[in-house]
């Protein structure tokens, strides 16, 4: 690591936005990185919602790692799953060429996925939302439920399929739920001829006794007025006893639906769990102050699959605070390397934004000292997302094509496809 | 069928080309139109070896058939398999609700799949292009096979992930294979650390003495030398002996590469053997002049799976011959209503035309009178395409997408999906 010797080499485990921005802030660097994906794409997260209902298209919302990275000479991508990572040797595993990747320095960002608590046998009926192929299979079954609808000429099937159970209040639940009839009475509205698309039940479960749990109150409780009057049927305080493929049971009652999306809670990524640090309750890695592994300064986590606080209350699992991350936990590799003393991570707020249906949100900014809601809200929504979405290609053409999407619906991205295709 | 009696019931199997013209021809007509298909989408076949190469979306050339036919009050759409026909209870049978549908008349639209002439073990290897996932398929193989070159230390297997062979000299193994080498050295060639992907080896093989059969042979020669501008190696009078996991044998050698595309011959859709009709090789139906099968006046069979001819000659597997068949079995079913005589189907040949990457193109117009190359044929094929698209949407907007995805080789839709999105 001295001057003139080989380039320290770091290894970012993850291409989300904690693993991609900390790739980002190390380049022009004198550093090798390599960032290694078991999928060729960055995904814009919190438009998934819009993939799975059929708004806006999986190419909108995702960019080749690749093509990301493409003008940052010292990174290289690799297209692998890794298998295990030995601190000892530094050494990430990899379940395809070259095999394993040396580290001087590792960035271990995989995130999280959808827990059950417990319960893992209800994925198959309620497929969670975090990844392209998971907004592929929401919006499958969503579509075919409404395909067995126009074709079934018995009531009760017909009922259960136009009902659609999504679980979780946050904000992953809330816009999901509130998208769903947005685009059943907009979009669909004259495709069917046996069944009317307006009259589909959709049904929002929390178990808690409010949606929104980070956002006030009072936002809140607008989010869940917006909610009701888009016809969405909103369950509080409601845990959810079992899914099955013949609906969801909530308290004693059972909700026939052939439709569940699931939306309640994070299991993090397994790989956690190689790194000999202790976990919390959702398997994720308690850090260090500068977001480094305790007893392995060499060993950074960022994004979802960490465990943080900022004034005392836990860091949210947001896109704002993945890129904080990663981009500490790359600027504290470069200051190690000059020698300079690390830097705690601190979260800066810079607000959270929930949309409700096509021309509704609640936000709020500076912790919560400023609060949007109804249209003026889902303006600001729309103008922060194509600015960050900018970083994905030019500021205009991202204009243009969201415009084109939100005035007609774009019809083009309701494709059905995939193995089960008309199951 | 008298007037003030039920509606005569038309039933349409199939939503490419021939099937949803033939539905479109009977907007406002008294007759109730069923159309059947086991996708929800009609795709633009004629670009979906853009699709395949990762310079257009799925979104950009399909349509939801739902939508297609929205505005159409007579015409319901089953998303639905077919199982069987019983031409004598005039009865289609389906793989799901509502099991059968009967019909007065019956158009028989399913086209056509790849036919690998008895080497049915060649298509894990070398799979086709007819549906939007195929298209998928190709775009993964060919993305992964530069994964796997970038991944790999071992410079023999570089070079047979590195090897692209296109197996078929008609338009469409013309414009893949001119694609491939566009799309290496313009979109990706930023992209890769230890791979040139200007490199990339195209390979096309004819086992005919000429490229495009169905053009003049000036214009076969020409589209020749401008695939071997781009560095596609054109190899005529070769049939293919073997293909297989580590490449093509073509005559006596074998080529080694690990992504093989077929674009080699068509064969029928089974469906055309429940008919009772005389076939030819490839299992296409032979159609009476009026396109209806022979002693069968209430069945037609129109687009890839009816074999008709114009002037002597076979009419082209093309998507203006399924569109003008289509339309004339809806007309011929008309005037059996109003009891006029059947006309008999014409193949207008429009003209046919063939890109070679991005900026090139052959083309013909009224049976070879005009001929176009080069740079003005291109701009000619953009000019057909846009018209005939923006029936799918409004024509500003395809402008405006295409021009946006030509410009900047949108890299959002180098999207690597599916089962087996690594391997």
């Amino acid at each position: 690591m001295t001057a003139g010797g080989p380039r320290p080499r770091v290894v970012i485990l993850g291409g989300g936005f904690a693993g991609l921005y900390a790739a980002r802030a190390l380049v022009g660097e004198s550093v090798t990185v390599t960032v290694v994906d078991r999928t060729n794409h960055h995904v814009f997260q919190p438009l998934l919602y819009q993939v799975a209902t059929g708004v806006l298209a999986p190419s909108d919302i995702t960019v080749p790692i690749r093509w990301r990275l493409r003008g940052q000479a010292n990174a290289t991508v690799l297209l692998a799953g890794v298998t295990g990572i030995d601190v000892v040797k530094r050494e990430v595993r990899l379940d395809s060429d070259p095999g394993a990747v040396a580290y001087d320095f590792l960035v271990v960002a995989t995130g999280a996925r959808h827990a059950y608590f417990g319960h893992d046998e209800w994925e198959a009926h309620a497929p969670g939302l975090k990844t392209i192929e998971d907004a592929f299979a929401v919006r499958r079954r969503f579509l075919l439920a409404l395909e067995r609808a126009e074709r079934t000429t018995d009531a009760a099937v017909r009922a259960a399929e136009l009902t659609i159970v999504v679980v979780g209040g946050g904000p992953t639940g809330v816009e999901l739920a509130g998208m769903i009839p947005t685009v059943c009475r907009r979009a669909l509205v004259r495709e069917f001829r046996h069944i009317d698309t307006r009259a589909v039940r959709v049904v929002l479960v929390e178990a808690g006794p409010r949606l929104l749990p980070a956002f006030p109150a009072s936002l809140a409780e607008r989010a869940r007025r917006d909610l009701e009057a888009l016809g969405v049927e909103v369950r509080l305080g409601t845990p959810v006893n079992g899914v099955d493929q013949r609906g969801v049971t909530i308290g004693g009652e059972t909700v026939a639906a052939r439709t569940v999306f699931w939306a309640a809670g994070n299991l993090a990524s397994p790989l956690g769990r190689e790194l000999g640090a202790p976990l919390d309750r959702q398997g994720r890695v308690l850090v260090e102050p500068d977001l480094s592994v305790p007893g392995r300064p060499e060993l950074f986590v960022a994004g979802d699959l960490a465990t943080t606080t900022a004034g005392g209350r836990p860091v949210p699992a947001v896109a704002p605070a993945a890129v904080q991350q990663g981009e500490c936990a790359a600027r504290n590799v470069l200051r190690t390397l000059r020698g300079e003393a690390r830097e705690p991570f601190r979260y800066r707020n810079k607000g959270d934004l929930a949309t409700i249906g096509r021309n509704k949100a609640v936000g709020m900014l500076w912790d919560g000292r400023v609060r949007l809601t109804g249209r003026a809200a889902w303006w600001f929504w729309l103008f922060v997302h194509i600015l960050y979405l900018a970083g994905f290609r030019n500021r205009a053409s991202v204009l243009l094509q969201w415009a084109y999407a939100y005035v007609t619906y774009q019809h083009g991205v309701r494709l059905i496809t995939g193995t089960d295709a008309r199951r």
